[in-house]
């Protein structure tokens, strides 16, 4: 496939070239070459950069044991963000990688305060529930919570902290608590234990995350590297772009205005797309003149992260918006329709899948 | 029995005055009374002070569920300091109260950064053999390191950093660093995690160990009484002396001079008791005249926490010294040759400990 969209690739650069500059976050385009079959999030720009996506793709090529791993803070409702993050286990689960989900509940607790109850409640009939749904299958992934782990894996917290001191914590963090501390620790064994001998001795961990994480994977491979005698590898990970919220903030569960939750009844769902913040002109005349701005239009990121998967027809839409061909009222009535459609087929898939997570008993017994 | 012999009465009580007064321990011999069979240290004033001592000996004489814990830093040999927890250990087990010992080797390994071989080597060969040699049955006691424990008191760990700022434990503590906190947070649950119903739901668990714990086990009682949610109990407390090092300061693993370790030679016994600080005067003449000092005498000390357990013997060895009819070169040959027998004893019986120490399987795999 030769098309490739990637309408943010100018602001993508401005956003984000001081990770690619400051800290050594390469471009992913560098990489894309080399995959046979590159998931839209690829070819479009939406994961946009990586640490060290060459070598555990050589090492996934020549057959090594790598696995990808991802975190869920369980916190408030599945969002199509989250989602982002589920579409590309599946990806590299279909590729025959393992995959491991880690469900933040121990930092959700601790420094987001949310009730232990909610947490739990949450981390299996909102995260690991849309996670099956959204096809991740329940049988070849590893869910676990924090606090319900082999006790070698708390093992390694302890002894990993011998080497961090509180001052390295603090510029990467800020002002820090002992919460927050832990939780911090733990990030960094999630990333890498599954390399450790005893847990499957993994040749590279991949953690597809958006780009806030990075300070965690740094501090990751910096650990890694440094403690050398635990036998920990640095992970290697790539970055998305996140959504914007619908109402041109930062996507949140706490402002439900700003995202589609997967759980949005259809009403609530079709409300949210026609108030969405879009790339258009002042005047339908003015819109036809010059053409509207995808680049800028939060109802183009649906289309391009989750509505529309063939590069051509996302294409297609791109152009006569761009050549104001299709205005925006037209466009969001296309997109509700998609989205409503996807969204009853998932809401029927999430209730088989809240059964399937419910008898994972993943659940920890307080 | 009437006789009281608490030689440091004086100078304990200056030297702790500041716990009573600022914290809240209470004077022991305020409670002796409650009990029928009082251990030595507790008539001797060796056990000075306690918290919520009655409360623990009124549920234990009411048959409820209590147990006592404390625990051992696996760093250097084993020494007579060491001992006197362990013979209180003994002491409380013997009554039939359930006794857990925890080998802190992650604060060993993160915190005094001993290699982690060493530290598991240690903990098992010279911590939990010479307890076992001492007294404590290894069928009735549970031993546990604190890297191998059940996931469930890790989370326990987790779950208390919600309700603890890093200003209050810089307050107790002084500055501090990752490794030195998440010691701090295990130090808590190991002192409240058994008064949880997950983990037997005790009563009331009783901790004894040396005064300079006590902000530990403050720190404990203010986070299971503000963190209600949990179900943990403040635990009680006792508080004994130090003992003094044989060359008059501290005695600690480090100067092998301060100490008589369990494993030492004969030899090396004998070269200690003769050089230890004494509590006598510049010359024998003098002595005879004024007597000697024994609350001054780290010889005594030994007699005292150690070699006589019978209080008329022991006071017959005090006035014999203070009336100066026995001088220090007499009274450290009686010395030496009692600890030279206890030692031999003890090492004869350490030989199979070790063997049962071995066989029980604590060892962490890495």
């Amino acid at each position: 496939m030769e098309l490739r969209i990637d309408p943010w690739g100018q602001e993508t650069i401005k956003e984000y070239e001081k990770l690619f500059e400051y800290f050594g976050i390469r471009p992913f385009k560098e990489v894309l070459p080399l995959i046979d079959k590159p998931h839209y999030y690829m070819t479009r720009g939406v994961i946009f950069g990586h640490r060290d996506f060459d070598k555990f793709w050589r090492l996934y090529k020549d057959n090594k044991k790598v696995a990808i791993l991802t975190g869920l803070m369980p916190s408030g409702k599945f969002h199509m963000g989250h989602k982002m993050v589920i579409d590309q286990l599946v990806y590299y689960q279909n590729l025959g990688i393992d995959v491991y989900v880690v469900i933040a509940d121990a930092e959700a607790y601790a420094v987001r305060k949310i009730p232990r109850k909610e947490v739990i409640e949450i981390g299996i009939n909102e995260y690991v529930a849309n996670a099956i749904a959204l096809g991740l299958d329940p049988k070849k992934t590893v869910f676990y919570f924090q606090t319900n782990q082999d006790p070698r894996y708390y093992r390694l917290i302890q002894m990993i902290s011998r080497k961090i001191t509180l001052n390295e914590l603090e510029a990467i963090y800020g002002e820090l608590e002992p919460s927050k501390i832990i939780s911090v620790l733990t990030q960094v064994i999630d990333v890498t234990f599954l390399t450790h001998k005893q847990f499957g001795g993994y040749e590279c961990i991949l953690v597809p995350v958006g780009a806030d994480q990075d300070p965690h994977l740094r501090l990751a491979r910096d650990v890694a590297e440094r403690f050398s005698e635990l036998g920990l590898k640095p992970p290697a990970s790539t970055y998305h772009r996140f959504m914007t919220g619908l109402d041109g903030g930062k996507m949140s569960s706490s402002r439900p205005e700003s995202a589609i939750f997967l759980t949005d009844s259809i009403k609530e769902a079709k409300h949210k797309v026609f108030k969405a913040l879009t790339g258009g002109r002042a005047t339908a005349e003015e819109q036809r003149r010059l053409g509207g701005q995808p680049e800028k239009c939060t109802v183009f990121e649906l289309y391009a992260y989750h509505l529309i998967q063939n590069d051509n027809e996302l294409k297609k839409l791109y152009d006569s918006c761009k050549l104001g061909s299709m205005l925006c009222g037209e466009c969001k009535r296309r997109a509700a329709e998609l989205l409503i459609k996807w969204l009853k087929d998932h809401q029927e898939k999430l209730a088989k899948a809240r059964e399937i997570a419910k008898s994972l008993q993943l659940e920890p017994d307080f």
